[in-house]
């Protein structure tokens, strides 16, 4: 019987994943795909580190030659993260004829398109389930199952370590600080929680869904990303008032012309199902014009969720290579036309309902004063909270707005916080309110 | 350039909803699949009525032969519903060489191995993506996405009809006789709508789901089927009270033996991700030994989220028909060994904690009475409500059983139902309430 030989190259946690789930599962893989599985070899720089797997010694080696040379290993697995050498590895493994599989989705949305045109080049796919939502299947559904559809907006709650933290600060009414301390405490958050925290790593998934959705490149650099390190307890209690509830999305929008991507703190309605997604769980909600509003929902990282999508790719390529097939569809299942070079909307440019918090001194005039400068840049008020103790003189004041336009705040806020009885920056938060967000 | 050609029999609500999608995204899906989508022929025994769209007449006919008998029509799409004709419509196109989509959940759960079994017979591919769960993309998800997973169980809001019904009920504390009403006054039960709320439909439905995640026969006649007709405004009170929502659960669960596969009224715990899903909207929680708890969400139903599904087989398809491809994978994605012959449990082997709501009159002893009974039968009561006001001498006495067999409940009951101070029958309702049901 045929055999699928593979070839990994990084055995970090995901590696680990990918090699638990094949032997775990090895009678049903087998069965789905009429043909055996086979790690051939493993290659890591570092062989002695201790794992949670062990692996029989004549598998593994630390030169990346070993598989790329093996003219038996029809699918390499890069699974080491980060740019380079990862990067390099994808690209000599694809021109050596190799099917290739990451959920490296850092170098992805960085370099995707590159490396997707090496994958055209070389007729070789390269599959990537496992570079956003762990093992949620979004990518599968966002390239087939939701193909039919022109995509209105993607909403996604992409990073299960900022989400636990402000699942903890909104029970809890804990700061950022501490909440962080718990999640670092549990080993959900890292050492260095800067890519978690401050959105990078969500801005990575939602390039990758963007091209998908959009059939386009996306220039890294334009993506506005923000993350909740300065969220205050107090911005989640007015946000309850509200009637909100503070999440860290990832959002992408297509206007049919130019489309919107950026990741930043927003509040969105308590009733809506996103606002329902708790603790290290990941969630997208997407919209598109035939099959309305979907939400796919699970963990979004992981040792075994990943290494589920990692695998499910294998069976997918695997597939392909017992068929003696080609590729069966271009990384971004776009097949006619060039990719469209969708340009990414500015920042300036984006009209949504604000949130601000103003530090003011307790005074009289000061709510005129403030108003009357929102009023000079178009911003009309919605709603006013005031309450609270004064502290050093301070009273929070609590707006939510109207539409209005991102350019206007900016240049609001300035003067704002110019102001002699403005004791501290005004804090922004965007208010996703808009129709798409309801869905009963 | 080649196009791929289609021939659709049954122009109802999905089969214009197909039309809509081919014709509104024309270009896009053009683009997706590097070829025209033709469809060249549209069957209908009645052709008069009138329809939301609008088709040239040369492309309409009466006789399903000018789809069989032309050899440019590569793909056949049925979407008439019900057993007969459908059944024979498929079974012909697949012997005729031409790959089939339908979205018929119902021949499927009853004929699906026989539909299969010709399938890979003639080397064709069988698509359904539109049989369960609307567009949201359910079954290649279960069949490619988290194919490297055993499966541990599937829950189910699989009716939005029967869930729209509960949300109104939940809401406004009415009966189900006059939610059902409001549905019907709306154009979301239909003005026979036993199929949906007596649990039938989403009994099909997890009858396919259910195949696919163990690769399997299964038996439909087996399946517990209960709807929700004779749920009392008071028992989703008290299940609010003791922490919990109803919804009409679809299950599937493997104990890696036999599986477990029910339709009936379960109380869910109100933080559960599918207690939170409200109105015509379907989601189906998924657990797998691999990627943990995923949740995929969306409209159930309707001619555009069902086209969408549709026309997702059909790029499918297409890309195999481009290629000269054969079939990608079998029905069920089982290459290996036959479809193992899972048993179904015996209902009666069924353990599961319950509601149960007595009518009985108030009067001192018959508390004891009937826990008397429950306890003899191995029954022990976790928690007990009474309250309320007399109803002609009776009064409404509810109980959460710990974790008992079905069978006993079943005798119990019937013993109970005897005592003369019972006034009329006791309700059960199952209560879901394990370990997988908490996400967080």
């Amino acid at each position: 019987m045929k055999e699928i030989q593979i070839g990994l190259i990084g055995l970090g946690t995901v590696g680990c994943g990918l090699v638990k789930v094949l032997e775990d599962n090895r009678e049903i893989l087998q069965e789905r795909l009429g043909a055996p599985l086979r790690l051939k070899r493993v290659v890591d720089v570092d062989l002695e580190r201790p794992r949670p797997v062990s692996l029989p010694k004549e598998m593994l080696s630390t030169q990346v030659e070993d598989i790329l040379a093996d003219e038996e290993i029809g699918i390499v697995v890069e699974l080491i993260g980060g740019m380079e050498p990862a990067k390099t590895f994808l690209l000599e493994s694809m021109k050596r004829g190799k099917h290739v599989v990451t959920a490296n989705k850092a170098l992805l949305a960085v370099h995707g398109s590159e490396l997707f045109a090496v994958a055209r080049e070389q007729k070789v796919s390269i599959a990537f389930e496992g570079a956003v939502g762990g093992g949620i299947p979004l990518i599968r559904s966002l390239r087939e199952g939701l193909i039919a559809n022109r995509i209105g907006h993607i909403y996604g709650i992409l990073n299960g370590t900022a989400n636990y933290i402000l699942t903890r600060m909104a029970r809890e009414g804990t700061t950022f600080a501490k909440a962080l301390k718990e999640a670092q405490a549990q080993g959900i958050a890292e050492a260095d929680p800067r890519l978690d925290v401050e959105g990078v790593d969500a801005a990575h998934k939602i390039a990758v869904l963007s091209s998908l959705a959009y059939c386009c490149e996306i220039d890294f650099d334009q993506i506005h990303i923000e993350g909740i390190s300065r969220i205050d307890p107090s911005d989640i209690q007015f946000a309850k008032d509200f009637g909100y509830q503070i999440k860290l999305l990832a959002i992408s929008r297509s206007d049919g012309e130019r489309i919107e991507v950026r990741v930043h703190p927003t509040m969105i309605p308590r009733e809506h199902m996103l606002a329902k997604v708790e603790g290290a769980y990941n969630a997208v909600h997407i919209s598109g014009d035939a099959v309305g509003d979907v939400m796919f929902y699970g963990l979004g990282a992981g040792m075994m969720p990943t290494g589920s999508a990692v695998v499910s790719d294998l069976l997918d390529l695997g597939r392909d290579l017992l068929a003696g097939r080609g590729v069966r569809m271009s990384p971004l299942a776009c097949e006619g036309k060039a990719m469209a070079q969708r340009k990414i909307k500015p920042m300036d440019e984006l009209v949504i309902n604000y949130y601000f918090r103003f530090s003011a001194v307790d005074r009289p005039g000061v709510l005129s004063k403030i108003s009357g400068i929102l009023g000079s840049h178009d911003i009309s008020i919605a709603s006013v909270i005031q309450k609270g103790r004064q502290v050093k003189g301070s009273v929070p004041l609590v707006m939510m707005t109207h539409e209005a336009r991102e350019r206007d705040v900016r240049l609001a806020l300035a003067e704002i916080d110019e102001l002699k009885v403005v004791t501290a920056p005004t804090r922004l938060i965007r208010v996703e309110n808009s129709e798409s967000v309801q869905d009963f």
